[in-house]
């Protein structure tokens, strides 16, 4: 258990946004959210899994939506506490700990923002080790938790609340009222408890992204190479260094979609290569061979920097790398791939592990 | 107070049909759903709206969605129960009566299947008079009563709740959650105390129904002139008689949309006849003059038996008669014209009253 203050924010949302793969929203409107509601309300009490008792009542808080209207439409601020409430209303039941769905330079600071509003401790965990672009790719849901019942709210004042079938149905439901509600809107859902939490939840995530996050800066600081040290935490590798020559890029169904094409530098790391995403990046292609695909982790990282790029901020002329990293071992089982494996996206390739 | 058994259904659903106005869905359907309820519950009872107590808690049962839809993916029959429930969930407190939100073959039956099911007593009342598209439409929404909370059911087991900002945000949000759950849905909406009931709703609408049914058959089984048996208890007029020449028809957006084309026969009810529709028939225009338009009542019906068409049965070579009749006079307020006048549907002409 440890307080996290303002100063924690940058290192947490940058290394957030590697592990986001693209996605879970742009890390800087996440760290004003988070540092606004912690200037506010004071700091957040940062629990470890393994400190959550069985019967605690766990409530994530995440933001759905595409993330290149997320850009233009911010949160109001009020939307996270409303979406929380109504959830609570609905199970009848208070909330004794909120925690992250997705790693994402925006949906891992949400929970700091809901947590300095309620007065909750937030976990260091969350459902992926990464991001994912639609909300029943979730490993509780390998674990047969329900994402419903499940509020959403939006800056209006409106809420829809969904008991559904499965977790597939939840996000169809989900995504339609989101899509109403101008592509963005704030989500509470997959209503946990400890032992849930502690048996089907990524521990350690934040810590995870704080040590991504500084890594990256330290590395720049002293002028060494950012994305070999954000590489390194990750325990994963650079496939790729270049320039990004085209990016198309589409809001539709609620998401950000399209694909990018790299120019390769003509080193042992060049060639061209191709990146698909939709809201994160799917896969990766060297020259026709796919090099890493979903459910593994593909981060585009500044090459000078090492700040990870989002999807929605891809742009004609960055100087980018490729990182490839594997995702959590619970992915690849044939449960995990087939709810967030190539074939799931329509890719008719086999899964290759990094 | 008086029981309804199922002998009565089948005027109350011919009649129904016809102030429907195109729309409200297949009195076919409406009829069997809720002849399957009496007999497996026994007989509904029927109060006037003077009978129900101000403090009473009426909720009103319907069917949303594309009639064109509803033909084919017929009503499992759980789905009501279990909207009207979800409702009673949200809101804490249990229905005293039910009550149909608009007139219309298959939606002014329901809250007899419901009534059936639930035990519940049934208003002889409706809240609009007619059948309109969108939700928001009912006259209570100008006496400032809100549509949620709200409950949509499907026949899967799905189930959404709404509260939103106002009346028009219910529809939206209800009719994407109507279009994921395949373009049909239960709805629980409009919760309404028995003095709302009183003072905003349209009394005896059932009556009426079973009225205007029963004129048109009693008129064809001795060979009178079952469509001006119509207009009279309708308090309307024909305006036009011929053969249908042509329908364009579209499934869109959640509802049937189109227009038909009508050939006069040569008499003063003749020219040619333009019928625009979206669910409902909302305009019709005579070789390109208004005749008719919504707030106001256009009905399509058998010029030789008298039966209403629904805008999802209309076809090439029907021989029909339109029939025009005046509105509830609070829909031709400008609050109420300006909430399903003319210019709330895209036309640019003037309401001009029948």
């Amino acid at each position: 258990m440890r307080e996290i203050t303002v100063d924690d924010l940058p290192d947490m949302a940058r290394g957030a946004a590697v592990l986001g793969t693209g996605g879970g929203g742009d890390p800087y409107i996440g760290r004003l959210l988070a540092q606004q509601s912690i200037r506010r309300n004071g700091p957040v009490t940062l629990v470890d899994a393994d400190e959550v008792p069985d019967d605690a009542v766990v409530i994530p808080t995440a933001f759905m939506g595409a993330p290149t209207v997320m850009l233009e439409k911010l949160p109001a601020g009020t939307e996270l506490t409303a979406a929380l409430r109504a959830l609570e209303n609905l199970i009848g039941r208070r909330a004794t700990h909120t925690v992250s769905i997705e790693a994402g330079g925006l949906n891992s600071m949400i929970p700091f923002s809901a947590a300095a509003e309620l007065g909750l401790p937030l976990v260091d965990a969350d459902g992926m080790g990464r991001a994912f672009p639609e909300l029943q790719m979730l490993l509780p849901t390998l674990g047969g938790v329900s994402a419903t019942p499940m509020a959403l709210a939006d800056e209006r004042g409106n809420n829809v609340s969904l008991r559904t079938l499965d977790n597939s149905w939840a996000e169809r439901f989900a995504r339609s009222a989101t899509i109403e509600m101008g592509c963005s809107a704030a989500v509470s859902l997959y209503v946990l408890t400890g032992r849930q939490l502690k048996d089907l939840m990524v521990h350690g995530t934040i810590t995870l992204c704080r040590r991504i996050g500084a890594a990256i800066r330290e590395a720049h600081e002293r002028h060494a190479d950012p994305v070999a040290a954000a590489a390194g935490e990750l325990g994963g590798r650079t496939v790729f260094q270049g320039k990004l020559v085209d990016v198309r890029r589409t809001t539709e169904g609620g998401f950000a979609r399209g694909h990018a094409v790299l120019d390769g530098l003509g080193t042992d790391l060049g060639g061209r290569m191709d990146v698909s995403f939709q809201n994160e990046n799917l896969v990766a292609e060297r020259d026709g061979t796919v090099v890493a695909s979903v459910p593994d982790l593909i981060c585009v990282l500044d090459t000078d920097t090492g700040e990870p790029v989002t999807t929605e901020t891809l742009r004609y002329g960055l100087r980018v790398s490729v990182v490839v990293a594997p995702c959590d071992p619970r992915w690849r089982t044939p449960e995990g791939l087939a709810l967030a494996g190539p074939g799931y996206f329509g890719y008719d390739h086999a899964y290759v592990p990094v």
